[in-house]
């Protein structure tokens, strides 16, 4: 046995996810948005999140020795990390996804053995459900989703506003907008852009109050799309994000083709998401994406830059590129 | 917004459980046993461990961007840690312990809140089993969960071995013993040295097994013990690992009371587990197994080394103190 070899990354890898689910109770029970208010004691956390005496300390302690709460006499208090991101309250939270995590998604991947045998999704769809009807099926729950899905997406919206030449075109098309959190960036920033977001109908309101918030209505608006079973909307440059992932290779293709027919020559089509490195040895949240999309859908995974690339010049487009923009995110680039 | 605050180690850790979810897997699959003959290509590994083509790619490259598997020209190889850990075949196997967490344990912490929020265990109990009974019914789940348990505390008492002063004793006994991995590392090290393993009588042949296949069954003997409703074995130290964590605290202050009195004057109780830092800020690991103590019993719970030098006070030792052992476990050392 040399010395050198440790069982420690091993160890701290295979019991992450007690840490993990610590933070995710945390987020569902609202604790860092009572925390906002002030620093509170053991038991006013107690009575306020409704918790039991037995556990409570050293669930809070815990936090406290992973980073996410401070303790000062006896008292505790969010980080200015946890108090930006994990607070309801504010426009900055982030804690949506975390709660969707917490509710059913933990629970769900307790069956990756299972759908690594299997090939098939381990969610409500193992039970006849499907994620996209469940979710839809529901406005509240729907726009909980979408606001979620916002707060995760706004530094890369920055860097897309940031990085891509917008001077050199109007109008652009954001494909499954969900909320809008990246059109109402893109439009504060750059002035002379006007915008569409489309998605399927039930999404319309949320999208439409979500721009007004914004005061951009003159400038972005809706369009109702299924984009299986219809063109898609016309504009310079076309925006697809965490989109191709959630489909199989045949239905990624079509899309891709959906959006050259859509654009004028020289127009762009921009994918991106948790992009995998072209040497799948890097970029382990991405490669992680799509062990999830095996858990959350029929046939989803998420894909390398050269993927992307290959498929966009497969469907006519003449030049392609890469760009990192935030995180995890990657953006690929096709001009038509 | 402060440049410097970012949502990153947030969402690492909310994350956190798809890597260590997927780590977990391949230990249950058998991945790295099967990875100990040699490299093997994605297709063979597939053959092997009869996975479906769907996501066994990404499977696999996730496991080399966390650093669990290398791949070199197509083949994926064992790290050298993975190999010497997580090799089914070898004496250093420590994936009892995860395969089990990646049966049963990883389900039951989806139930974390409703844990915090009831103060009940949310593992078979929920359901009216019990984790020792049924891990006590079935004798090769049972060897299988000591073994896991023996891998996990080499370390623990490779140190212990060292750090404690046995030249100044002639006998021990191990309360709990399990397979036996602490006693025949102490009887190894210090050759003037009687040990007796502690436990119910469906493990002595366990341990009599392991005990002889290191020649040191004239030294190390099992003694069967109940230890709600018989004293403990006589000895000049008694050791009492991972157990006082399951039990509450008056269960706690039994069986320190009950150490003390199997003790002669001069003799020592050796406590050890992941005991908490008494700031309870750092042993973040210490403060998680105690969340673990809520999900797997009904009063369990993990404490620090001035709680346990407390109860040893209270039961008559006349002098206590702590040191750390090896990875987040350490022991509280009291004097009779």
């Amino acid at each position: 046995m040399t010395q050198a070899v440790t069982p420690d990354a091993i160890m701290q890898l295979g019991f992450g996810y007690w840490g993990s689910r610590t933070l995710l109770s945390a987020v569902e029970l609202g604790l860092f948005t009572e925390l906002a208010n002030g620093p509170l004691s053991l038991d006013d956390i107690r009575a306020r999140l409704n918790l039991q005496k037995r556990s409570s300390r050293d669930f809070l302690d815990a936090l406290v020795a992973l980073g996410m709460l401070k303790r000062e006499q006896g008292s505790y208090a969010n980080t200015p990390a946890t108090d930006l991101y994990l607070d309801r309250a504010k426009p900055t939270y982030l804690g949506g996804m975390l709660e969707m995590m917490s509710a059913r998604l933990f629970r769900f991947w307790a069956d990756l053995t299972e759908g690594l045998r299997t090939g098939q999704p381990q969610n409500e769809a193992k039970h006849g459900g499907d994620l996209f009807d469940t979710l839809y099926s529901d406005p509240h729950r729907l726009e909980q989703f979408l606001s979620a899905m916002t707060g995760l997406s706004l530094g890369v919206a920055h860097a897309m506003a940031e990085k891509f030449p917008w001077s050199q075109y109007k109008s652009f098309v954001d494909i499954g907008v969900a909320q809008g959190g990246l059109p109402v960036v893109l439009a504060e920033k750059h002035k002379h852009l006007t915008g569409i977001g489309a998605d399927l109908p039930v999404v319309g309101p949320i999208f439409e109050r979500y721009v007004a918030s914004h005061g951009l209505q003159d400038r972005l608006k809706f369009a109702k799309l299924d984009f299986f079973r219809e063109p898609l909307p016309r504009a310079d440059v076309i925006i697809m994000g965490h989109i191709l992932h959630d489909w199989d290779l045949s239905t990624k293709k079509l899309l891709v083709a959906k959006a050259y027919d859509a654009l004028p020559a020289g127009g762009s089509f921009i994918v991106f998401e948790a992009i995998i490195d072209d040497e799948r040895r890097s970029n382990a949240f991405g490669l992680l994406m799509s062990l999830n999309m095996l858990i959350e859908t029929r046939g989803g995974f998420d894909y390398t830059g050269a993927d992307c690339s290959g498929w966009m010049r497969e469907a006519g487009f003449r030049e392609t590129r890469g760009e990192h923009l935030s995180g995890p995110d990657s953006m690929v680039i096709g001009v038509k």
